[in-house]
């Protein structure tokens, strides 16, 4: 036993002993130091892990004290949060209670915003890290500055070409994944009090990006098979001055609707004839179940009107934290604002994933990875069959790994969403997806985790708690 | 030679003869795999090669084309950026061009704003990565998300601890960088129209973000050596309803003044009477020249109003971007407005850092980058003794690496820039420090690269050029 192990556990004994009681405050380091004769450093580490061992805690500016419940010999498990006290809560609250209640290994899923991490090639990845960061420049941090890491914008334009796309290397500017493309191309286009056009029901962290940035929101209907209702994309325009549009045309987020290509090319020719920039959200495309990926809006834009905004977090590496835009005339723009913003992507992040583009087999897992999400959605699909009241219908999307499901119409989808959390499940409610707080019966699921009997019967006391969950 | 570089050399040959003339188009994808019976793989792939060798180059949308000056067989060396052809322009305009000048591996780095990043143990660090990022568990994406990965947290919250400040884990967010961390105070902090006080000369990324945030600033006098004027702050504060103060406590950007410790204490008092929060940037205290870490404000901070940024970019790991704050009462807000736009920040790079600061020996290599700071100021000191007129005037900061010249009064430092650059030496100009384009006769130096004759001769040229720049 190292010494700082030996401190540590006398100390811990004096707590568990209550010799040191509950609350009481822990001595401080000078004076750890002169009585048992160690250095700082040996304090340091006993007091990092009696932290550890939950005994301990620290009080702001004031030193640390001996926790409450620190006389039990163990931490007890991690409980599932709290479900929440009221319906009425803003969205945000509410978003940040979906995403916390996702955070526990022991929730079964539905409500995630990713898909399991177990799908992923951690293990490669981490090989294109270790080798990438070796041969890494010193000088790279200054020269990897926005646009970002030249040999990962050269794979990036590469897979544009192999959809037919050139997309030259100086328009792409790399970001800490897509979520920060959309945030920053947002504020490339728009000023407080701008109205910009987004999906309805949506992704929801464009309501709080265009509430944190004061600007005003028209919702345009989303079909949950075709997506976006051109129709009423042209009267708002018609009606509104609206200054940018933020749409998902592959699998959007929470429906699963997918655009086609005539509808894509009629969309982009609508806002091209009034000069409106179209923020195309594309984290999905790559997730197509089908052979082929479906060309984003991107391919139709001739005037360099569209952003296309993509990562590696749903496809390869969620925590890396390195998307993409292909921002066209506002490019450089969008640089800029990553600049004075947050400087730069990770830099042996972006490296690694470069590397691992390069050798490491990302067709072949994304081939992979899209047949279990083809199979985890026929199960769940089957499972939803079984148990599912029959005035409830789902989505079967074509791509990604939400669905979207309408229950029947009694059913209060946040309420569901506080029951099922009690009962360890957890799931996206429909008025996360919507600034008005509608589709109180719909809830979006995930389906991107290995199917089990343990999902299975999660569907199965979802359903169950339909009737109890009735407004 | 593999087959996509045999490709390649037999299309770098065409267009070197002229039988691909420059601004043609390059064959199309599908009619090179057929015409050479190769996979689309290999066609990608000496595509790489031919725009890497600048042979060809990417239109947007519609395919590659042979570049000009494809005929030559060498790429020209890279040149310096062209300087700016006139002084009137923007703050960002200007700081842009400084930062990419400092891109340049060529031009002398005076007005860099990083250390040479040769003073940094990146392959330790690539050790800490590889080794972290083999052990990761999959579900570190989920769990790690803000506030973000708790042994990185810990270890930050044991050296606050070593400066006896009891830093509860909980008030701790991770961000990309301490940039991030200070746009995020100030966006917790604030709404359109309020009133921020912020240095004058300042670092230029507040202003950027004042700008961007659509506040106001008020400028308060910073002392050279001594730090913000109190009796000026407090005026101020009677005078304008401010809503947060952005100061940087140690080492001021760009003048490298530090803050004395009962200065930090007043200022601390003087906001809490008010209730304003202090966004404290204290990315450079670490890099202390004397014995030890001086103390920041927020040691002083009773209220939880105090929130300190800072990062491991200048003191360790500049590529990482990972920086954090410990943000008192506003740590909530901040961690959700960290999730709204960026999310998390990489996940490899949080554990490669809080592996190297459990066992890299952090503080044996901090104790050595400050002893090179040390004598590279000695250094540039003898330099500016030696070249510099009578009447420049320069501070010994005491920490840090960055110094604040005065140069004579006909100086005009933004011609003293363009002339530098043209001799392939980079330095800050004065104007780019102030919201109103002041402190026409000061530059930033940077002297965290080591010391060479050539640095020693780009002071004296820099001297040189002092009568050419004068307005």
């Amino acid at each position: 036993m190292k010494r700082f192990e030996m401190l540590a556990n006398t100390m811990a004994d004096e707590i568990r002993s209550g010799s040191r009681p509950v609350g009481s405050r822990m001595p401080s380091l000078r004076h750890l130091t002169t009585q048992h004769g160690v250095s700082q450093s040996t304090v340091f580490r006993a007091y990092y892990l009696l932290e550890e061992w939950g005994l301990i805690r620290a009080r702001e500016r004031s030193g640390y004290y001996v926790a409450p419940g620190a006389a039990l010999e163990h931490k007890p498990a991690p409980q599932p949060p709290a479900a929440l006290e009221s319906a009425k809560v803003e969205i945000s609250d509410l978003v940040f209670s979906v995403l916390e209640a996702a955070k526990h290994p022991n929730v079964v899923p539905f409500g995630s915003a990713f898909p399991s991490p177990q799908l992923f090639p951690l293990q490669r990845l981490a090989r294109s890290l270790g080798h990438s960061s070796r041969l890494i420049s010193p000088w790279s941090t200054v020269v990897d500055l926005p646009p970002g890491n030249e040999p990962l914008r050269r794979q990036i334009s590469l897979r544009y070409m192999g959809m037919g796309i050139a997309q030259p290397m100086e328009q792409l500017v790399v970001t800490n994944g897509a979520l920060e493309a959309l945030n920053l191309c947002l504020m490339a286009v728009t000023r407080p009090g701008d109205v910009v056009a987004i999906e309805s029901p949506g992704f929801y962290a464009a309501l709080q990006a265009i509430e944190r940035l004061d600007l005003r929101a028209v919702e345009i209907p989303v079909d949950p098979v075709s997506g976006i209702d051109l129709q009423a994309l042209s009267d708002a325009l018609d009606k509104h001055p609206i200054r940018a549009c933020w749409f998902m045309t592959n699998y959007q987020n929470p429906t699963g609707a997918a655009m086609s290509q005539e509808k894509k090319k009629a969309l982009v020719e609508l806002l091209a004839e009034r000069d409106v920039p179209l923020i195309e959200d594309d984290v999905y495309g790559e997730l197509h179940h089908a052979a082929t990926y479906p060309l984003p809006a991107i391919a139709f834009d001739t005037k360099g009107l569209v952003m296309h905004c993509s990562s590696f977090s749903k496809t390869l590496a969620p925590g890396y934290r390195i998307g993409w835009v292909a921002a066209g005339r506002f490019a450089e723009k969008v640089q800029r604002l990553k600049l004075m913003t947050t400087l730069s992507a990770s830099i042996p992040a972006q490296a690694a994933i470069a590397d691992y583009l390069q050798h490491g087999g990302y067709d072949k897992h994304l081939r992979k990875l899209r047949g279990a999400f083809r199979n985890q959605l026929a199960s769940m699909d089957t499972a939803l069959r079984r148990y599912m009241p029959e005035d409830s219908h789902w989505t079967l999307p074509s791509g990604g790994y939400f669905l979207w499901l309408r229950l029947p119409s009694h059913v209060d989808a946040m309420q569901l969403h506080r029951l099922a959390l009690e009962n360890g499940i957890s799931i996206a409610p429909g008025p996360i997806f919507s600034a008005r707080h509608e589709f109180r019966n719909h809830i979006r699921l995930n389906f991107g985790h290995p199917w089990s009997d343990n999902t299975e019967s999660a569907v199965q006391t979802l359903a169950s708690l339909l009737e109890q969950a009735s407004r």
